[in-house]
């Protein structure tokens, strides 16, 4: 018996004049990574100095401008890697470096000699707020707790005195998700007086989910609830700090957008404490999708998960949103087909907007061209088989002839399971284009009269038949046409040509076409397709036909 | 340059007058599996039969009631899978199968030849409505899309007119999402109208998010405009059906219940097309976490990955919520020590709800009490190294010593990286419990007067002084003082015991104790803890008065 009695519900917001589910979302917020601090302290073999270092660049190149690089006063490694940064001059003008501390002294002291020489920071003092921990952990009232914060924020201005650089303060009252909102709000009050922050010397409150304990509408009013009662609400920066213990992280981190929060701390791809922190690259490519400025540089997601799994040797999933192996595939055949239709109506209209189905972006957007969009296994349907022809290898099958193939593909999916692109290909050489056995086409003159009348085409052709050399004319209406009869007479066949198709496969003067012919036997009542290549049109055409007699006949 | 500007933002819902942001989740919905459909579909290596067979089981014993089991008349592999749940009598008499067909008449049809001898069954119908899909894939009006899923519900109730067994309907509107609202309400009342759905003979409406475009709000809006306008509400069970597109999956599941959703169809862990579909483990434990009965199974979440992982192929991530391998440790210092505190209070309080800070439930209640909670980095508190010792090894280190251990482990941790419990364990060994050199203590024989006065105690020690045996005797009020005494004297050295502290280590009348003893060297105001261990509290105290003077003195 599972004990959920054991459980109880945590306390919502009675907050009905909530105005975020009537906004959206409309731009980007101030990113501040703590994949640092965070995510390398909850990393099962933490980064080395290089590896920080190397992220610490990603971070930097990828367009953040706030990075938490650790907690100094705490380690010795933390406080050595802040002044690699400076040392060896890593740190962009316009980069600010964040570090965490506690509200405590000498920590305080210890974090202002670790940012020597830092021309923008943001100290980051925290104490928790929450009622459990203030009766299980700290076992103090809440005028004591509040007594930490204001007496840390006394300890920056302290020492940031004879500092040299600019020094921003946040203050997190952590556990802020489990703490009365009516403290949490007295005490950020305090701090902000004793700050004294203004418009032009802002101070961040960051509010964090440190543990996800509710549904994140309930989150996002926490963080409205906040938003519309802090005073002097410019000169405050209000930030958010979602962690990922419910699964939600992401929408807690998107709805407290809609509250009101300006600022996002996270991780790149979720890494951190226990399920993570929020994954800061699914949030902006959420906006990107919906056609908002991430202000980040998100173009190659593939080097993104390079370096990450590099630096800090965890995986990312196949599923991960945007990231992951998989999810720009389409197993299912009505997703392959809608998706090939969708791309080529985009295509047709010249549309500027992608709007294809069951792909919410294009991948190649976001640096993933080159992977496989479509797997073929046996729940594929016929559209899937074209698309793969068609993005992996330019043939465009004409609609008829999916089902043809893609039963094809489907006996055998069903045998073995997944189908890769290079089998499709070689089934469709064997199938169509490499099937000239037994009536092989060899060489062909084509001559036109010199007037447009009927029957005016003589096809001159030259075959071998279970290898044995033999020549045919045919006279029609185009050299397909003629083509037809001569096979006709001579091979004792009744066929006609259902419909004919061709295309380039790539462009230039030297470029091969594709000729998809579809052919009926009269007698039988069976039609096939029969797909030619070659440089010259007619030729492939004739290579169609012949493919077609083979597959018809033999 | 990201290319945002080929992106449109999707329209949102304006429905002001939405009620379920004050909701509270209060029960379990009905749950579906839809494992063995949408999530075996879109497996790198599809899940062979007696695959499916185990996942089937799986599914069964976790207590799910209704199992799509796939789309029987698009392949023949799940045609045959069906068939052998019916012919080797797998399917629970309280379980409903559910399969999935297009509103096709030879499908319809082959689908009922599938369930010959189910006795209860879902036929589930659908087909795509989105404006985007009835513009690029179908090229079809409103009411043409509408016949069909009216037509596909003509057929369905055609066929099973002469087919045994309880047959209920499920209608999709198939990427419901891209949806106009009132459409979908139009072509759901026609498939309702032509079912004659009753209270008795309800029909299921499985609104799903195909594709996850909007932030849950938006989705819980769509779902409670649906919920408010359906008309025979009570004829009608109203389902979601939500992917991950954005990684928010489980959120717009748990608002859409709130909106008013009756029915969850997910998949274990997430699996499915893309980034998957609703992890429904994830939603049923957060419901667990606060209180409510998931109403499935789930007190061994080690079975079910190990099920999950055998017959998927795919890996469960370290930080997936409940699941992963990662989520209940607590790296950071400040979370180990705060864990520690609120299960000793909890301990102490005989509190019967779970409250412990960072660990939203306790991992034993879903069957992962043997693995590490706490792992010890170089960022680790105290409190985590103490923590360790007492859940690993039973050692109840007192408070004062846990900073003085904790920087031996610190040391350590920075040059290696993380510390396993057992090298926690050693070094505790060899700083404390095995420091027996060069002063060793061997044997004690102690005296009680009669009477309780001062000085009643008489201790004879023998011991080894670098390997030389030797005795001294000492005269105290108890054995630690007499011991003290003697010490003193023979050594000529003068200490003070600050701090004692002694605990069974295991229970029985032969359990061995520690004791702790924070000894003082009086001349240079060092101090140091020792600890013993015997069956004989006395004998323990003695030797963690030796440990001590050895750490001090040698």
């Amino acid at each position: 018996m599972l004990n959920y009695e054991r459980y109880k519900r945590v306390p919502v917001v009675s907050y009905p004049e909530r105005q975020w589910p009537c906004r959206e979302i409309m731009k980007a917020p101030i990113w501040c990574s703590v994949d640092l601090r965070d995510g390398n302290q909850a990393l099962i073999e933490p980064m080395v100095v290089e590896e920080k270092i190397e992220m610490f660049n990603l971070l930097t190149k990828l367009g953040f401008k706030e990075i938490e690089v650790g907690f100094p006063a705490a380690s010795q490694i933390e406080f050595d890697f802040l002044r690699q940064l400076v040392e060896r001059k890593l740190i962009p003008d316009d980069v600010v470096i964040q570090v965490l501390v506690q509200c405590r002294e000498h920590l305080i002291k210890r974090t202002f000699e670790a940012l020597e020489g830092v021309k923008k920071s943001i100290v980051h003092i925290y104490n928790s707020t929450s009622t459990l921990q203030r009766d299980v952990v700290f076992r103090k009232e809440m005028d004591e707790i509040k007594e930490i914060a204001v007496q840390g924020t006394r300890w920056v201005k302290q020492y940031m005195q004879d500092f040299k650089g600019e020094v921003m303060l946040e203050y997190s009252p952590e556990s802020f998700t489990g703490t009365e909102l009516e403290f949490a709000l007295d005490i950020c009050t305090a701090v902000q007086d004793t700050w004294e922050a203004t418009p032009e010397k802002k101070i961040i409150f960051n509010l964090p989910s440190t543990v996800e304990m509710t549904t994140p509408n309930v989150y996002a009013d926490q963080i409205e609830w906040m938003n519309s009662r802090l005073k002097n609400r410019d000169s405050i920066i209000l930030s958010v700090h979602p962690h990922n213990d419910r699964g939600t992280g992401i929408a807690a981190t998107e709805l407290a957008l809609l509250a009101g929060a300006d600022r996002v701390e996270g991780t790149l791809l979720g890494n951190g404490e226990r399920t993570g922190n929020v994954d800061i690259l699914t949030v902006a490519y959420n906006m990107f999708s919906q056609g908002i400025n991430p202000e980040l540089h998100l173009e190659n997601i593939r080097e993104i998960v390079d370096v990450y799994e590099r630096c800090t040797k965890m995986e990312v999933e196949p599923r991960h949103p945007y990231a992951g192996k998989l999810v720009f595939t389409a197993f299912s055949g009505s997703h392959q087909d809608a998706i090939n239709k969708g791309m080529q109506m985009m295509h047709e209209r010249k549309n500027p907007y992608w709007e294809v189905p069951y792909l919410p972006i294009d991948p190649s957007d976001i640096g993933r061209q080159y992977e496989p969009i479509v797997r073929i296994n046996s729940q594929s349907g016929k559209g899937g088989v074209a698309f793969v022809m068609d993005t992996f290898y330019g043939f465009k099958l004409p609609k008829g002839m999916h089902k043809e193939f893609a039963d094809v593909i489907q006996a055998i999916s069903e045998k073995q399971g997944e189908v890769a692109p290079e089998q499709i290909l070689e089934e469709f050489k064997s199938c169509y284009t490499e099937r000239k056995e037994p009536i092989h086409f060899r060489k062909s003159q084509i001559t036109e009269a010199e007037e447009d009348v009927e029957f005016s085409t003589l096809a001159k052709v030259r075959y071998t038949d279970h290898g044995v050399e033999k020549v045919f004319e045919g006279v029609g209406n185009g050299p397909i046409d003629a083509v037809q009869k001569g096979l006709e007479k001579e091979l004792g066949i009744e066929i006609r040509v259902l419909d004919y198709y061709e295309h380039a496969l790539t462009s230039g003067s030297g470029a091969q076409a594709a000729s998809y012919i579809h052919l009926l036997d009269v007698k039988t009542g069976k039609a096939t397709y029969g797909v030619g290549i070659s440089s010259n049109i007619t030729r492939a055409s004739i290579r169609g036909i012949f493919s077609a007699v083979n597959r018809l006949f033999y």
